[in-house]
């Protein structure tokens, strides 16, 4: 646990790092991580560590991970105890109140661009799944259907539509109904959502948000007014039929976990929090899952070749990945077996570690890979059959999602909690 | 009715003057016209032919007025007739459906800001009450609360309490609630008006908006944001309770009745409308009923000795105008017989001019005065009784008007119109 002294620490770089992130990302000839791209120049990827420091958020440390053990008494996922989230935002206030028993409840959410979400999506919402389990709190997933269409060419209807595509893909990651709440902008939006948005609104002007997001005088007003609504679902108030009266006092906080590239929005709503006398919200966020290329950038499912989609079969995810997935491998079988493979820039093995529970197994996958010992198409092969074990448990639950089914999540009911 | 190249010429003059009319007021040291300021130097009050001519509007003339009598049968209003409703953008199109037997509403709105209305807010309300019964359509009116929170040091929920009771003061003008919808924007706030707003941010950049609105970029965000949420009910299907399924389609378009410092939201809406395959919004524009000390500014609640309040009594009302209505009389009793009064700049004589309903009596006060026959004391007590009367009515109806009576008015449902 961090030291008050710490803390304020933290508080006041988090302060200085509010402004200017945006634009410094863009000037500076590094990794680029916004809300609308995320690339590097770099064949391991994103610095994450740089990011830290950049972003003024916290590294997720073992001493963090190990009193998340202790409090919860769960064993943390690979997700978790390998670094893939690896950074948060006062993840120990949530840990207090877990350990005091006080409520708190998870928020994360996805722009829907795609028909089918791909395994990159997917992560935040696995991990969201099992914390939800470990936690045993409301889970609250919004869908920035409104946000979609002021950023894209895209029609009002087909936002709806693919925000509704996605949310059936999402369901299929196994969240539970009675404990998940989840919604499009364009449907949801309500009074009590839309007081929050409109305090937001009130104490951050222009100018900051141009410096927090990178907005110019050209993009369109919804630009500039979409941030507040990102950041109105941290307030229990938004959310009337979950939390009730209760919730208005606004000291309901909310965890979120969600890619980095998000933190803008979070970082905006932690500073003004305070101000509309709210709760702060806490983040945990994760590194991107690379894409099949290499980890100089995101799966893009615009680029489908970069994916594995939800909606893939097993064929085509062994084809995938044989074909495409970057391999840290020598040129010949002779110079693999002499140099070794570098795991640090694999692709097979950048998964494996995401989604392969057993340590053990891991560490000799990379020892016998780095060695020389275990062959480029034997490590792809591992890869393969965790990903369809993965994608292949969603997608048969994915069959049984139907318009009944999101309705079932859409509607506007209390949970299975009181408050 | 204009012939197609001079609708079109207009139409061009609106393009060009569509920008940068915020900031020219400013600049020049002539009348300031914004939503939020309204001054000038000269004590007739602000030139609103140049204001035409500024805004890009067209001056309501004898032409269009005659069609209108002839149109709908009823004889114009002093307020019509005299050019306190002194200028328009598409009446004529109006007017067309009308001929034509083509459905459209009214649409006009109120910024909370005081308690209890004063009789300049009530003229726009006074005037459509009476328009809405000779077109006989569903009248809209909008209580920007959020505009009052955004703008002011308010909380929302005094913003939405002055709202409501201010609601009681426009429910006294005298509105049928089969045929008149009330809202305010924190409690109405839904999926189908929300889907509006989003649209028109989608069209308008930030260099737009702070051309129109002369916005700057210490601002805060909501101020960029809001101006969508005043042109949203231009379109019909921001309230599906009330135009159903042909409502969609936003060729059902809406008359506003508004003060001419209102003008740029909807030369906004109007500019965005055809993006939109939405029906552009006609205007019709009143003039500001002056402050008691004379025409160099409006009636303003912020400072109570400038208004006749709804809430004043017959007996304060006579002292407010004997005491403070700036008189266009000489000093002395001999001098006014010699010389005359002015009615240009007397304040009785304006208020006369927009409710005495007798064209015959207000010429002959006219002569009289300008003569030096009638004094000045004489012609403030004329206006005295005209505006205790006006006052009295609705004063009598105000008490009858309860929260049950706001909540009918309020309330999301169908009018008395079919579509």
């Amino acid at each position: 646990m961090s030291t008050p002294a710490a803390e304020s620490v933290a508080q006041k770089v988090e302060e200085l790092q509010v402004n200017g992130v945006a634009q410094e990302a863009k000037e500076e000839d590094e990794d680029l991580v916004t809300p609308w791209e995320v690339t590097t120049t770099k064949a391991t990827g994103i610095d994450y560590d740089k990011l830290i420091v950049k972003f003024g958020c916290r590294k997720l440390d073992d001493d963090i991970i190990a009193r998340f053990e202790r409090i919860t008494g769960h064993k943390a996922i690979p997700m978790l105890r390998r670094g893939m989230f690896f950074a948060h935002r006062d993840f120990s206030a949530i840990l207090d109140r877990k350990e005091q028993g006080k409520p708190f409840y998870l928020y994360t959410g996805r722009g829907a661009s795609s028909g089918s979400l791909h395994l990159g999506h997917l992560v935040p919402f696995i991990f969201t799944k099992w914390l939800q389990e470990v936690f045993d709190v409301p889970l609250i997933i919004q869908m920035t259907d409104d946000e979609k269409f002021l950023w894209k060419d895209m029609k009002v209807d087909d936002a709806k539509k693919m925000a509704r595509e996605n949310m059936k893909d999402i369901i299929s990651v196994g969240f539970d109904p009675s404990k998940t709440f989840i919604f499009n902008d364009f449907d949801y939006m309500c009074p009590p959502f839309y007081e929050n948005i409109v305090k937001i609104w009130k104490v951050v002007n222009a100018n900051q948000a141009r410096s927090i997001f990178g907005f110019t005088p050209e993009d369109c007003m919804g630009k500039a007014a979409f941030p507040a609504v990102e950041a109105a679902p941290c307030f229990a108030s938004s959310f009337p039929h979950i939390f009730g009266a209760k919730g208005k006092k606004n000291d309901i906080p909310c965890l979120i976990p969600c890619a980095i590239d998000q933190d803008p929005y979070f970082r905006m709503c932690r500073d003004v929090a305070p101000r509309l006398k709210a709760s702060k919200p806490s983040l945990i966020f994760s590194t991107f899952l690379p894409a099949l290329q290499g980890a100089q950038t995101k799966m893009s499912a615009s680029e489908p070749n970069t994916c594995i989609f939800l909606d893939d079969t097993a064929k085509q995810i062994k084809n995938k990945i044989n074909k495409y997935a970057f391999s840290g491998g020598q040129q010949t079988l002779e110079e693999h077996r002499a140099k070794g493979g570098n795991c640090d820039v694999d692709i097979s093995y950048q998964f494996l570690r995401f989604f392969l529970d057993d340590d053990e197994k891991l560490e000799e996958i990379r020892v016998k890979y780095t060695k020389g010992e275990l062959l480029s198409g034997e490590l792809k092969a591992l890869a393969i059959e965790e990903v369809q074990k993965i994608v292949g448990v969603m997608a048969e639950r994915r069959k049984t999602v139907t318009d009944a089914t999101v309705d079932e999540f859409t509607k506007i009911r209390p949970l299975a909690f009181e408050y």
